[in-house]
């Protein structure tokens, strides 16, 4: 039906109801006639919306038709200023070295933040993480973070500069006055079908990032099953545009497309990943892990200007990396030395058959652990801590019949029959060796 | 960003929270991706939002989808019936004679309601007209007959029927209970930018007029400048779609394509047009409206299987369309016999130079009696039963400088100078007759 050219003459009232200079239903109309949004009429509904003065069927119609439409460049640009502009920009001038932040676009097993922000850290650069929780089938970092015994995620902003430059490494949670606007939309996208848009989704990534006060971002943008973006071409775009935000709002942007067709490491769920961060950090630990914290670290560094200092695979093995975790924590309330939540009930699932784990699904993953506790379907769900997925082989490992593939961990042993289910296919085993593939796959930075 | 191959995990919670067996959200997502709706979704949605479960940002992400995405023919079918089906169906099937209707999309004065009814009505069918008042630029037929000293606009069923079986025409203010959906979506458009959607306009007018209970129906549906449709491609497009949907319930439907770049008769005004349509139903007044009532009649008598009747034209010569249009008028506590209410204060537009009337714009027209008062800019506003505008030529008439072309009516003079604005540049007096073009473009019928 696009481009019928009737047309339905304005209710003057709706202008004269909103005391407003401009037109909300022109903005509608703009958009959905393929037009481009002028700086004012953005600026004007990203401020309307947060205070509530233009209602939310309005944006929904106009979120479909952003997401339906597109935008281009500098509309895009000038909504994630307004977006920041709803709320404070959080300052760390005062601090005596350079900040530097990571965001995942979130895929299963994705603890890659415990390890990394201290080894950063422990490079000389500060790490002001503002983070979330889960939601769905992907886990949230403070929730893993929660699992330990005494660990508090609010942090006002004196108590966060202070841990900035005491300790190196602080990831809380952000607070109301950041990004506003952002809650908001991405509560009515929520409930409108309007997600899965990349100038929405990088809109809302990057207006919290950039307030947050960071002077150089990496992002991980994850691209397969357990992943948002399914395919390479969507990952890149989405990339390409966050990158792009962030050098307009003068931050130091660059991103890694990483594969999620598998989990990250060997575990899924809240204590588990803190344990196996913990063992990272202490230099061991699985590979991909490692191999995902090191790249990201260095690309964090480097962005901060600290490209030629201690290199984060020597943090992680000499124990200074270790050594600003355990302070890290403790800074928050936590105990590093105390034992993490265990689920009380597990279950094995065992290999069918000798051969080679080809195959073992993220989404099917992160879907179980989601169901045996580990995730929330609504924000104001409680998590399990201990709950879970322990994978004992990786793609490309050999497997015995009869050798457990996965142990689940759940208080609640009701859940083992729905996770046992969205495992139903996840997993293939067979007499070849997988082509391996490479965790990282590309690399994304300004123009 | 169509087809953007990433996905949020549903929240579980909406389906448990509005204790439905759809998702509301997977009824955006598959329009919005271009997939079809199932007739089980669409009868929910339009019942679930009818009855208030689901939200207004949720429609109205999903009527921009469909305004950008479109509609298969089987949808649409299946969306306007659960519109007429979320309120009553009248029923006029006792009646001893064929009941047939007319529907104009709008256009600046298009009064043929007036004389077309009692015409009809004169030539041996029954018309159950439901009605509505004018919105923006466009007049509307109750408000025209509410000029009418005593006539009043709100009848309940039995009365209805018994002025039909009496005189044969009534035209009066649809029920709260007829399409209940309509009223909602209607409104929630009018907000949203989401208007001007063919499926959407088409499902609008037929879940009214289906419901209404019509055996025939034809549709008057307007081109041009003065019309909510601009092109010829539009209208027929329009045109055709709600022929297939009266078809499909069972209603004998045929469209006629009728030009709305020029005023219809030489009067736009509430009490102005019951005068011009007076003077049809007399046997004189201006041969537009004249032919326009005769084709419309024609072709609902025809619609009626009463083709080989008697002839409208015949109607309005003998007598007869003026004596039915006396009863329809008392019937409904009105006085034909009364003056029509007259505006306080006049204003003439005088010709600027010797010439032919080239171009008399109707949407400049329309405008210009709407600021007079004849028309309202929100549902509640009043209306001014004697403003509006009178011609003095029509295009294609010879004039002569300082004769006058228009003669502006209304009741407040502080009114002229805005409506004298809007027909800046409404017309044109040139040394050329202009080309005559048709007033009835073509007739649309089903396939």
């Amino acid at each position: 039906m696009r481009g019928v050219q009737c047309r339905m003459v304005v209710s003057p009232c709706l202008v004269q109801w909103q005391h407003v200079r401009v037109d909300v239903i022109d903005v509608i109309r703009t958009k959905r006639d393929r037009g481009e949004l002028s700086g004012e009429q953005i600026d004007w509904v990203i401020e309307a919306y947060t205070k509530g003065s233009v209602a939310d069927e309005q944006i929904a119609a106009l979120l479909m038709a952003i997401l339906l439409n597109g935008m281009t460049a500098s509309e895009l640009a000038r909504w994630t200023d307004a977006m920041i502009r709803s709320g404070v920009r959080l300052d760390w001038s005062t601090l005596d070295r350079p900040t530097t932040d990571k965001h995942s676009t979130g895929g299963v097993g994705d603890k890659i933040t415990l390890p990394l922000a201290p080894s950063v850290a422990a490079c000389g650069a500060a790490v002001p993480q503002l983070s979330g929780r889960g939601l769905g089938h992907t886990g949230g970092t403070l929730d893993k973070l929660e699992s330990i015994p005494g660990w508090r995620a609010s942090l006002s902003n004196d108590e966060m500069l202070a841990i900035l430059q005491d300790v190196g490494a602080v990831v809380c949670a952000a607070g109301e006055g950041l990004a506003p606007a952002d809650r908001k939309l991405y509560a009515l996208r929520d409930v409108t079908g309007t997600v899965e848009s990349i100038p929405l989704i990088a809109s809302s990534i990057m207006s919290k990032k950039i307030a947050e006060g960071t002077g150089a971002l990496v992002l991980d943008v994850k691209v397969g099953s357990g992943a948002f973006m399914k395919t390479e071409e969507d990952a890149r775009h989405l990339a390409e545009t966050m990158v792009g935000l962030g050098i307009a709002a003068g931050v130091r942007a660059v991103a890694l497309l990483t594969a999620m067709d598998t989990p990250i490491g060997l575990t899924a769920g809240n204590a588990l990943e803190v344990r196996e961060s913990v063992e990272v950090l202490a230099g061991g630990g699985p590979s991909d892990v490692v191999e995902l914290t090191v790249a990201l670290a260095r690309e964090m560094l480097a962005a901060a200007g600290l490209g030629d200092g201690k290199d984060p695979a020597d943090a992680l093995r000499d124990g200074s990396a270790m050594d600003t975790w355990r302070r890290m924590i403790r800074a928050q309330g936590g105990d590093p030395d105390a034992a993490l939540p265990t689920a009380r009930e597990s279950q094995v699932i065992n290999a069918e058959s000798d051969g080679v784990l080809q195959r073992l699904d993220a989404y099917a993953v992160g879907v179980a652990a989601w169901r045996l506790g580990a995730g929330r379907s609504r924000k104001e769900d409680p998590v399990q801590a201990g709950a879970g997925i322990e994978m004992h082989a990786k793609p490309g490992d050999p497997v015995r019949a009869g050798q457990p593939l996965l142990t689940l961990h759940t208080d609640e042993p009701d859940r083992f029959e729905r996770a046992t289910e969205a495992l139903a296919g996840a997993y293939t085993i067979g007499a070849e060796r997988p082509h391996p593939s490479s965790l990282i796959i590309s690399r994304v930075s300004g123009a």
